[in-house]
């Protein structure tokens, strides 16, 4: 039996301005260093430890991965970062505010793009200064492979391989892997492990820094999961999480 | 032409108390924090950047390296921990204060402990709580392997294999290169990359947090080396470094 714990990064200075990310490389706030901070403390306290990390080529996923491994003391593991592991690429709506996104398109076509399985976004147009094309960060990617916009389905294909390829046999190893990255890269890797539908993962939502385990058999099928953190917790920060898209925060 | 920097941590706990660290794994103070702040400011301002970096497997080091990348905008790359890069182990001073062993042993033969090239200071014992077996970042390491002290020469031997068989290959294939270390393990580098003599090493001293950029011909041998800093920031480093080791601190 294999344990994985999955780690969204805490709180960006996006989250905080409810502003859509995607490859956008936001800094950490505070409360989302100290909710970093709280992650390792609660990790330690239950006396998890890691042999190897994986994270996103982003600050956000990165920050609160090392904080993490400095308060349970392995900041000297390998850490291996890939933009596989990155959020899904928000395409047009990169940097806008959701609930102003909501108030101009309506509310359910914010949750097609914020939710929906195989409907991205409007993509970047060529020339778009926010298109990654010579950022060093992806020089380990085809310029052509650089995206203008994901689906939920978009970033399952490109983040499975890696998956297969390289995160699953090293869970297999029996080295005991945290993977610090994002909300959509997540619920990518989620979808595929509990095998949940095209349409039910439309409502599955992740908080950030909330700890996740898996515990997972021989074939790497999940036996249980759950988050490791206080339940009341867990279901207030889903609940802002959930209410992120509407015209109107709750 | 190769370029290669150099950094020593910023200033630790026992820096600050003025004792010996060797393989204690003591973290940065605030002081030593702002250093490498400073000194990824500094990297940045002159356009230095990075492909891969180097360090040891103890946080003062994995520390300042991480606040320089989060600086200079490259915490994506691979960062490889290796004990081979860390200080110096210091036998059975560990821990001790350098002035109070000063005034026990007197001034020289603190000196020889601290400095001599191929005189180790007195072995920890077994059973010595501070030994670092078990430690699971030595799990690579044959538990006969441990050490129980150093002189720097022990430290080039260690050190040595792993340039060779892994940095230099590294610095030759063009990636650019920096290595967060100690002031033994990189007095060991210098050594060996200025054909520095056993007696003239023992008057070569490292400040912290200041990197030193060598400039490297095809083979490796220095075309010339400098601190990147304000030179008269850097003697008084130097000059902070070379009185620890006195029985009363100028």
């Amino acid at each position: 039996m294999y344990k994985l714990v999955l780690l969204r990064h805490g709180e960006s200075a996006w989250n905080r301005e409810n502003r859509f990310s995607g490859w956008a490389d936001v800094g950490l706030t505070e409360e989302g260093l100290a909710e970093a901070r709280a992650a390792g403390q609660l990790l330690k306290r239950e006396s998890y430890t890691f042999d190897v990390a994986f994270t996103s080529v982003l600050r956000r996923a990165i920050k609160t991965l090392w904080t993490v491994l400095e308060e349970v003391d392995r900041m000297w593991i390998p850490v291996h970062a890939s933009w596989r592991l990155n959020e899904r690429h928000y395409g047009a709506l990169q940097g806008l505010n959701k609930a102003e996104t909501a108030q101009k398109f309506g509310e359910p076509q914010v949750k097609i793009w914020r939710r929906a399985y195989a409907t991205p976004p409007p993509p970047m147009e060529d020339g778009d200064p926010r298109l990654e094309i010579g950022n060093p960060r992806y020089s380990d990617m085809s310029q052509r492979d650089v995206p203008r916009t994901e689906c939920l389905k978009d970033t399952v294909e490109r983040f499975l391989p890696y998956w297969q390829e390289t995160i699953a046999p090293t869970v297999k190893s029996g080295k005991r892997v945290i993977i610090a990255a994002h909300g959509n890269s997540l619920r990518a890797l989620i979808k595929h492990l509990d095998q949940v539908s095209d349409d039910d993962i439309v409502d599955l939502n992740i908080p950030t820094a909330q700890p996740l385990v898996y515990e997972l058999n021989e074939d790497l099928k999940p036996l249980r999961s759950a988050y490791l953190g206080d339940p009341a917790v867990i279901a207030a920060a889903l609940k802002a999480v959930a209410n992120q898209g509407k015209a109107k925060i709750a």
